[in-house]
């Protein structure tokens, strides 16, 4: 092949909010309509409030109809094609202030001012629209759903069934739980076994942090962008250490825009805390359910999706996992690769060879969603990066 | 020299609870009787809920006339004489089970399931008495007041005085500040302005930790010890984006008992989030504060209780900061390197050259701390660790 097939594992999409109403359930469309216009005006207050209004306006001028892809079909198949990317993993929040979802039902998923019946109703209107979407180009879409867990294993159940019926290959889970139980507790069991059976993956997006500590004080921004990769990463080690994926060994989960620069020191830390004796036996035994190390359980079940990586990461890559790291592009977000996703690429992926190259800027992402390649292969022969590109 | 000056940036005292009676002002006395047994079978419950009651138990073995230096001036020279270790910065809880602070005035400093005034009756009492501690050794110790800052400026501003007038150098401040207002608002900048000129150093030491995460499910203890020491360090990017170090060039801050493992990490992240236009550009403007780079701050401002220290972060020292590491012991705790501290930091520093060694065993302590070196030559001539042993 002279062109690479390009998977991004970090695509968003959303309608434009008025447009979630006719996916609701009917039950639910009174209260969209008083809470409509104060969610359009709590958006548009905390893009304000974190000073991104203005920039973001700026950064879109010009691209006004190419970002109607992040809701249009034939929009977004242009601009993938443009950029290269012939495969996408979809995660909600399209045009971050203009297309989230209903009652919370966004990226973050807040456990806190937001009512559980309304937040899963909102996810569920995503969710069906994005089946949607994903059914026009099914070769090419692997849709996210929305699945606010915490509150009710059954809601939850109920809707893991439905995605897998209707072809979305993942759930997004707040990274976050707020005063509800976190991840290793015994509640969730159902759950991972429900997505272990049907091949469901769980991701983690970055987004969520603790706002309320930073509050609306000079250096805000800075606190917020030095720890959200933390904020999204940090389930893994509830997972690991409460012998999740002991207990669930198909189970598979992604965390995606979170950076990937964390891994190497993790996974020392991991296993370092497994294998000593003298501090761990201070602090008990909490292996007992372990029977690999931290790092192979990683290696087993966690991917990265790795937004716009850098070439720093890149050259990390082996103690990050060639196996575990897939590139994506975060379009239509500003902080993205697009409309530059051939350049940025090249500059981070330069010189790497060959398998890895393909492992990371498609193929892992191929095999873990169940992408058919064959079928995507004229499509990659027209649109994908060329291989003298990066070997130039 | 033939010996080295080893000053442990890390070591605990504090005395058998019921001892803390008389430092208490007389009208807290009647609760502190009735909250007394409490207490003891509180700290008990929590021992053996960590599972950690049985092991130091054992660890203590044999080493009962020892551990009475966790209070004992006499028994505290024999050992640290013993250990080779001159001076030592002293911290509460000496033998954690056995000699917390009343009230919640103890390490963690929680900010729940406590009352405020208690609280600070409970520090004082403690500040009293190691104020009388360290001026039986005055040249040896420099003690770190406890210090529930979050709760009333001029309460602190109080005790920081006091501080300084009893000869004690430093406050431990609480790590974690729950809902009241993290260290980048502005209702805090007295507190930074009355330690910036009266040379009193701040002081964040791991053990606060979101508890109530962890629950007392399998996986607890591997949970809190992954991310015990970030959350120890993380008041540090609230100072920095702040812009507290920019407004208060003389303020001094120590992160103990941390490890240094990620702090080559977290300053590349923090000056990259500085450097960049891109991605700060949308998050807006959190730049306008600082004229230097985070990691000048972080240079000028931060130093780190090295406990223990291994041999993996010894190697990695020069992107640590060789002037900011701070070797210490720990002692009396199980997990620190006494009884065999001599062992444990030659195998961690043999080989480094001269003047970094002497700067990470004692004299960057000495510098931060006021250590007379001059007074303590006869006594590091006698009990110091050799030379040889470390060059062998």
């Amino acid at each position: 092949m002279e062109r690479y097939l390009v998977i991004s594992s970090d695509c968003h999409a959303g309608l434009p909010p008025e447009q979630y109403r006719d996916y609701l359930d009917p039950q639910y469309r009174e209260t969209f309509d008083a809470a409509l216009p104060i969610q359009i005006e709590e958006t548009d207050k905390a893009a304000r409030k974190f000073l991104v209004a203005d920039v973001n306006r700026e950064w879109r001028k010009g691209r006004e109809r190419q970002l109607t892809g992040a809701w249009d079909h034939d929009e977004r198949i242009k601009v993938l094609d443009a950029d290269g990317v012939a495969g996408e993993i979809i995660f909600p929040d399209g045009i971050t202030e203009f297309n989230m979802p209903p009652f919370g039902a966004g990226l973050s998923l807040p456990t806190e001012n937001v009512i559980p019946e309304l937040q899963w109703a909102g996810a569920r209107a995503h969710n069906r629209w994005l089946a949607e979407l994903c059914a026009q180009a099914p070769e090419r879409r692997a849709g996210i759903a929305i699945a606010p867990i915490l509150w009710d294993v059954d809601e939850a159940l109920k809707e893991i069934r439905w995605v897998k019926e209707h072809g979305l290959r993942g759930i997004l889970i707040p990274s976050m739980w707020g005063r509800l139980p976190a991840y290793h507790h015994p509640r969730y069991e159902p759950i991972w076994s429900a997505c272990e059976d049907l091949g469901i993956i769980i991701h983690f997006h970055s987004g969520a942090a603790p706002m309320e500590d930073y509050g609306e004080l000079v250096g805000m921004m800075g606190i917020y962008i030095t720890e959200v990769a933390w904020w999204s990463a940090r389930p893994l080690w509830f997972l690991i250490w409460g012998g999740v994926f002991e207990r669930h060994p198909k189970l598979r989960v992604a965390i995606t825009e979170s950076t990937t620069v964390w891994v190497p020191e993790l996974l020392q830390l991991l296993d370092f805390r497994y294998a000593e004796t003298h501090f761990s036996a201070k602090l008990g035994d909490y292996r007992s359910q372990l029977k690999m190390k931290p790092s192979e359980y990683f290696r087993r079940h966690v991917f990265l999706g790795a937004s716009c990586m850098p070439r720093r990461e890149v050259d990390m890559r082996h103690e990050i996992g060639v196996e575990n790291i897939m590139w994506g592009s975060d379009f239509p977000h500003p902080e993205g690769s697009w409309p530059y996703t051939r350049e940025q690429m090249v500059d981070a992926f330069r010189g790497v060879p060959e398998p890895e190259l393909v492992a990371m800027l498609g193929d892992n992402a191929a095999r873990l969603y169940g992408f058919d390649s064959a079928k995507l292969a004229p499509l990659v022969a027209r649109i994908g990066p060329e291989r003298h590109l990066f070997h130039a």
